[in-house]
């Protein structure tokens, strides 16, 4: 009884990661750009009845973290191996429309410029109408950030990870 | 490029996702028990390193929250239709082991007794040893959830879900 | 003897605060701008050894509650009574130097801008070198807040309000 | 102007803090239990229009931290000078009533039990009647904490915070 609800649009993914026992979420890459799914959960939203502003920065930095795993960089093994951590050095938040709760949402990323030892990237989390299928952009995020050493101090860029972001910035 | 990246065993997982446009996480069903993935991102640690302890209890949420959704008890919806909710009555929490930044997690939860107005549930934090292959239960928590109407008095479970949560203790 | 370990720069204070029973902080006025006190706490921290980047602007919502509320204009009553919210509408922040584990920070919060619906704010978290006695400011935060109403259309302010914040940019 | 706004039962305290340049909360004794007070902010809500459970823990863990400061033992502190910190073993909660936005808090914490390498706390977090004056019990938190080295094995308490922790259960 239960499998049956499982079926419909969720079917088949939910099988896979069943199947792999490997079923967090790294979202995908459409033409240069991240895309990251995010549901709203109670921990998310506030009194007011929607996603409380701060965690608008939460839900990029989990795209971000997800989108640099993809690129091979990801946060535990950069700092184990190389040493590095990306920093932020400014978040510029715009707050379009409200998300709610149960709300699936969506966080695309795309890579703005890349530098010797930062990179800036453009955030915008979407809603979907699940009846149009449209898309409404409801918060927009433009961020910098900073490579840096165990000292806190700038660093460079490892060269395949730069190398990765500035073919994506082409794939625009 | 990109998509190279992204084959091993995510690979067919993340194409899904991005067929069906519908790809938020609501794990799956293994027996009678719902198992949902979850990653650990920076702003679940903390500066000893580890998950921050009380955020064990978000992901215990975002679980029994995507389990109620597969049996048909979507929080917003159940609040609209019936204005019904759930309220947190008691979680006792051990924490045997920590997790950390990028380890991936699974939430184990099944429902360990049904009332009219209430249920008990057991869910599970655990680490999977990606060589190894085997789990290792970090954190329980044992939850006691109390169905509420708008007035935050207590109120009956709708018969659907009731009955659904008790197939689920069969299936132990 | 605990009694003891009380006195030295807090004592008076924390028995002032215990005689009233009234004990929250809620900052105070230095010429036209409010200043208000944060401790970092593990919550506030991540696995970077920092605090979390998106938790500087749940510090600067903690300012400006206690900054409108020094005005009257707090936000359950302005709720309740009027059906008014503040809205973020857009946030810029810079950070200049990481707040780590135990530091005692400042946030001054000033008014830049009063509309008839909205106002821009200029925040600043502080650290305090104990021995200097010099203030560092580590993130600066800019800040648009929009006055809406239940539907969550743009509402005039109160009148009471705008006068309370208009009198605060004469000041600075 | 804005100075009459202060005067009422928080004017002298804000004042003091202001005196001090020192004002971060670190809450009291009361005989043997440490209170320590909170303000609940939209951050701590969710859309039931109440604290989101998770965060009680949060609360908790703040007045634990401001307790252990006034008995000498600051984490940080701790940290640096014997490579020691406290580590969350287990967590029981009981939610008996909900705190909303702008409510004032209390978290009152009391030591139970003090062993070699842990110890067993108390916790109520209490709303505060303004008009009959007579508080009520919110939540309900009993902890175990370890005291753990870097290796985040098992490490005996120093002793003068194991005196100072068994000195506040004799003043009960």
């Amino acid at each position: 009884m239960i499998i049956e609800t499982m079926t419909g649009p969720m079917g088949r993914e939910v099988m896979n990661a069943k199947a792999t026992e490997n079923a967090s979420v790294c979202g995908w890459f459409d033409g240069g750009r991240h895309v990251y799914p995010v549901r709203v959960y109670y921990e998310d939203t506030d009194a007011a009845g929607i996603v409380y502003h701060a965690n608008y920065l939460r839900f990029g930095e989990r795209a971000r973290t997800e989108m640099m795993r993809c690129l091979g960089a990801e946060h535990r093994r950069m700092m184990q191996s190389d040493g590095l951590a990306f920093a932020v050095r400014s978040a510029n938040t715009e707050f379009h429309h409200p998300a709610r709760l149960d709300d699936p949402l969506m966080v695309e990323t795309s890579v703005e410029e890349v530098g010797g030892a930062s990179m800036r990237l453009a955030q915008t989390v979407m809603s979907i109408d699940p009846e149009k299928g449209t898309r409404v952009a409801l918060v927009q995020i433009s961020i910098r950030l900073a490579c840096i050493d165990a000292a806190l101090q700038p660093a460079r860029l490892p060269k395949p990870v730069r190398a990765a972001l500035q073919e994506l910035i082409k794939d625009h």
